[in-house]
């Protein structure tokens, strides 16, 4: 994930639409809500016996199985790597010898950035080595690096207050965790922020909700006009001790060197598979993860697992026989962590057919056991993956909530598409997110069965019913 | 904490010795258990003077500062360095300074080894640079590393059953952790058995509760007559991945470097002050933590809290112009990790006085909110000390748990001496033990605040009352 976030927390309440006649699907529906409701409760048996094989029948711990072995075999999978290279040809096999359909690759042009060597060092006020992570596409330093004395501050208006103290120092952000799309603003434009007011480099707290003295990487952004400085993470107990340090008046002093570099674009793939509709196969539910990851860990839960489940969904309805009137569409797509690449190359083949897209959906915050789903939308459909989630109720995995957006799927979610995230423990999420602790230990086989249960379900469904969903 | 730790999980309930005359104390007691009783109780207004002035008064907070100012001025304080040695100065001084009595240091030979730099690659089935720290007394390996095929086992016992395997290799743990003590066994002595059946290095998973890709050292130890082998921690998800790899039947080689070297033993110290009793000042009431730590993280938790709340109880004691009976002697030891070299040295110059001790109590655990106190003494005795705890109502840490012992207290208790320890959250002191995360950002100033106050209140009580401990 890359920093798109908006979690609402509340629970959409079921809406009492049960009389008259309203519009749904995307001309004139004559249905009464009533009418679409009953549609839904006869997938009841579809439902238990996706829940069946996925969660206690022959399909358990199978997404688990087939992610550790492609992650244990290519590691991370950074965009513009070999590895990404590699795992997305694996792929393309593996949904071939599944037996999916109109399995392909669509070329996309990614960013390439190596991070090369790179360390951080307090000369002082005593010597201490730090751990830390360049963030994808920074400058690196020079051979000898950057030495410079630090300015710590918690936010971009403290910067701003203590600017003339900012120029020719590294600027250290302690900003504090309150949530992740506060504080990755920092992460994102911490670097430019600090050129503006004349500091060589930057370094940021991660963006984290636990640490274990663990940095997080992840993508930072330049502006045209601001010189480019190196900037890096490093972790919160670093962050925190250099603020303690400063308060106390000691003067801080950091020797910073990044191999980074920027390569020309390299040639990579979004992954496609599909399950041909039946009655509207031009018609499009779209189910996805990405494929590529940051370069530490295994990319196990960022996001091998949404990437592996929306595998699964499909696998779990083609080995059930069930062929939805709609197309249900794999996407695996390439260098989300680079900003939607792959996801922004997707829109712009795609998008004449924008109108046959009923619903667009990615997992991209983890496979953990989900609290349900997150979903952006007209009010009628919302009333409507209401009803199909009920179909989840032998799982306890009902809820709604806003904000169903994500980096891969806003394209089609601004063009007016509705759009569904899968949601789960967010606080374990950004454990672990973009750093070396993303990993298969992280990942727990059970609750991978139960996210791929929801996810087949869904899209299952809303591919199925004899409307597509109601756009505003 | 070296590796002593059991944890008596349920509750001792108050026991009934309500009528007839029972022995407590050293001699014969007339006294019955109920006046004992009104004796404790009349320590209500003291208790609640302690807890005032530690948890809301001027003395809040206090230990925290001071932690912080310490660990983050001298870092980690290895046994044999000299960040170690300028901790102990700057406690000698710290506390003359805070006005307390007959403060000095009792020399101690501490063993001193360095871990170099190391680093371990994974060779095959991928590139792979994994994170290790090489075991406190570990060998190092020639400076090309070793380079070897890995045999991965999870017990002891599986090892046996493979040994023709293992000559060669590099043995690898992937032990699980159920707890502390069972999961620490491969640590200690983990290299002797994987080079009893001919492996030319061992490697252990972390023994932790919890991980972000964080290695775990320790101490580990040789036996005679066994070859020397060199032996490290990995993290938890590379014992896992490599787990997972060969269960597949992949080879998995790893290159180890380690320039671990062990040098003469160092000059150190253990760091001693006192308010010295009113009545009875050569009987005494030994609170204590340890000042060294492992070479990573700030040893702010592992034992730099206990060291603090200990010093702390002196403090608050002072600070309301109270003398107890009997001497409450603080001791900071010096090489617990490298096992109690402080501890015994202090033993052997002071048993002489061993019944004249009523009470050794060491916070070693952690310094988080107590869950109460472990205590391992006669009934009698742990009736007293129930009756004290419940002092702590206010505070609401009013539970006497079983297995008091602690590596600096264990020599005590084994003669016969009560001994305590302070219980919190071992969930969370094992997420962070021995790693590059014990920092203060694990340290929350409130809590430490509370533990101050249970090991202050114990310790005045217990030093103030007209009779020792019972012992058994």
């Amino acid at each position: 994930m890359k920093f798109h976030v908006s979690v609402f927390v509340g629970v959409v309440h079921f809406l009492s639409l049960t009389s008259g006649k309203a519009v749904y699907g995307n001309g004139i529906s004559q249905r009464t809500f009533q009418e679409i409701k009953e549609e839904i409760a006869c997938y009841g048996d579809v439902a238990k016996a996706i829940i069946n094989l996925a969660v206690y029948g022959k399909a358990q711990n199978r997404s688990y199985e087939r992610l550790a072995l492609l992650v244990d075999t290519v590691g991370p999978r950074l965009s513009g790597s070999k590895s990404l290279e590699k795992a997305i040809q694996i792929m393309h096999q593996n949904l071939q010898e599944d037996g999916l359909e109109n399995v392909h690759l669509e070329p996309v042009k990614i960013p390439h950035w190596e991070r090369g060597e790179e360390s951080a060092v307090m000369l002082e006020p005593r010597i201490h080595k730090m751990a830390v992570l360049g963030l994808g596409s920074s400058i690196g330093t020079p051979p000898e690096g950057v030495t410079a004395e630090v300015l710590v501050v918690t936010s971009f208006d403290e910067l701003q207050r203590r600017a003339p103290e900012a120029r020719g120092k590294i600027v250290v952000y302690n900003q504090p965790y309150t949530n992740y799309s506060r504080a990755v603003q920092y992460r994102v434009q911490g670097a430019v922020e600090a050129a503006k007011v004349g500091a060589l480099a930057s370094l940021i707290r991660s963006v984290a909700s636990f640490s274990i003295y663990s940095p997080h990487t992840g993508i930072q952004e330049y502006q045209d006009g601001v010189p480019k400085i190196p900037t890096a993470c490093i972790t919160v107990e670093d962050a925190e001790m250099m603020s303690r340090m400063a308060s106390r008046g000691s003067r801080i002093v950091i020797q910073l060197k990044m191999g980074a570099k920027n390569y020309p674009d390299a040639d990579s793939f979004n992954t496609v598979a599909e399950i041909v509709g039946s009655k509207y196969p031009e018609q499009v539910v779209l189910v996805s993860g990405h494929l590529d990851s940051w370069d530490v860990g295994q990319g196990a839960m960022d996001d091998g697992g949404g990437a592996f489940i929306s595998w699964e969904a499909l696998s779990l309805i083609k080995d059930l026989g069930l062929r939805p009137k709609r197309t249900l569409r794999l996407v695996l797509w390439t260098a989300e962590e680079q900003g939607g690449i792959g996801a922004l190359q997707y829109y712009q083949l795609h998008k004449a057919n924008i109108s046959n897209y009923s619903l667009v959906m990615e997992s991209d915050l983890g496979t953990f056991l989900p609290s349900g789903l997150q979903f952006t939308g007209s009010d009628k459909a919302r009333a409507i993956v209401e009803e199909v989630m009920c179909l989840l109720e032998p799982i306890n995995v009902t809820q709604v909530f806003r904000a169903g957006e994500g980096t891969d799927i806003n394209f089609w979610i601004q063009a007016g598409v509705p759009g569904a995230s899968l949601l789960d423990d967010l606080y374990k999420y950004f454990s672990f997110h973009h750093s070396h602790g993303d990993t298969m230990t992280v990942m727990d086989p059970k609750q991978m069965n139960v996210a791929a249960a929801v996810w087949a379900v869904v899209s299952f469904v809303i591919a199925d019913m004899e409307e597509m969903l109601p756009r505003s």
